[in-house]
């Protein structure tokens, strides 16, 4: 296992962060190694808003379920894909653009995706720690309205960045066999494998929360998914000129 | 610049393979790499399946362009975005699972992007090159039949991965001022940015093909985005049981 590998491997969410701040170098140097990710028939659909204002970002972080590190973090950035510059590209040339298809949601939203990944993977190189923050979906329409967002641009995720002020284990994942199957899907075993998964998960948060989460990845699971998932997002995108087709 | 931005930095398309076969010891430590990204909250939703049967490769291929690397890569993976896994849980805890939300969609594809985004990046750092191989989505009922998908569970792209047999120039990427922004969206320069950006861009492609392909971002893109992009995504995709609601 070589360094890359082993640094891929010792992933952890960091939620708590020194008083240091990042360079603008550093985090310019990490957008660069963002933009160097493949990318879908070269569409390059990621723009990244760096919030410096602590106004804004207080205000992100009622968004994103008050979650502190929203606010605190040395470095917030959000992700959004972005096909307003592609309408730019078309204007450019007189040509009609043909928007609001399923696929160039997909893509856009795949490319931010590998963008993010590089950010935090080079962050994590020079000693950085971070986490994306989902949340910020919760109120998606309110991140939009205070970072100005246009027709065809949708905040995906934030990304918070800093020096790491604690050190948690790292998660256990799913048994190999579950998440990597040969040559077609077979899933006959994935429910022994998920028992077998479930009691690793359950001392995992009983010994980190001493006892205080009491839970197997399938009850967690299960009882995430009794509940509605961010209902608003489908209109919201359809507003922004996504998913229309 | 340390060695892993170095790695991020360098990332290029690689479509021709030396004929070198991969460990599936290696293959494995890339997927647990895979398996290390950060998951929305906690749900796991990405499954890979790795392709060797040569027929299944031929087939596949066809619904790829006929693009060649995708039968003779030395290893074919294809990521998908699984929420099959989730049912299971559910049905474990005798849960009424939840689907059809547009958010469980993004969640799962964003899931399965940023964990193949450390598959290449692992790749690459042992001296793998690779190519995503989104014309998978061409022909998804056919990729679909052909790997036995069930529902909940679609193929977002494939990765072709090999030993390099060839050694391409790195592709220009957008200045850095279009792709970040500071505290809100802010466009008004882009254009000019991007009239410079195309000048790069067309200089790459004339010495990269001697002169055969003369054509700057914009130009490539607009010609694109007047035609339709895959418009059979949504209905099979809301087959699958994604983005009903």
């Amino acid at each position: 296992m070589n360094n890359v590998i082993a640094l891929l491997k010792s992933h952890r969410s960091i939620r708590k962060f020194l008083d240091r701040a990042v360079s603008q170098e550093l985090i310019e140097s990490l957008i660069e190694s963002g933009q160097c990710a493949a990318t879908s028939s070269f569409i390059q659909a990621c723009t990244v808003i760096q919030v410096n204002d602590p106004d804004t970002r207080a205000k992100l972080r009622d968004c994103a379920a008050d979650q502190i590190y929203v606010s605190e973090a040395p470095v917030f950035l959000v992700f959004c894909a972005d096909m307003q510059r592609h309408r730019l590209a078309c204007d450019m040339h007189q040509s009609p653009m043909l928007s609001g298809y399923t696929e160039q949601f997909l893509t856009a939203s795949l490319d931010c995706a590998l963008f993010a990944q590089n950010v935090l993977i080079g962050a994590e190189s020079v000693g950085l720690g971070g986490c994306y923050i989902g949340a910020l979906r919760n109120n998606i329409a309110e991140v939009d309205y205070l970072l100005k967002l246009p027709e065809l641009v949708y905040p995906l995720f934030g990304l918070c960045l800093g020096y790491p002020d604690q050190d948690p284990e790292i998660k256990p994942r799913l048994p190999l066999p579950v998440v990597l199957k040969q040559d077609s899907y077979d899933d006959c075993s994935d429910r022994i494998f998920i028992e077998e998964y479930d009691r690793d998960v359950r001392s995992y948060y009983t010994t980190r929360t001493a006892g205080a989460i009491d839970q197997s990845w399938s009850e967690q699971i299960s009882a995430m998914l009794i509940k509605e998932a961010r209902p608003h997002m489908l209109s919201y995108l359809r507003d922004k000129g996504f998913l229309l087709k």
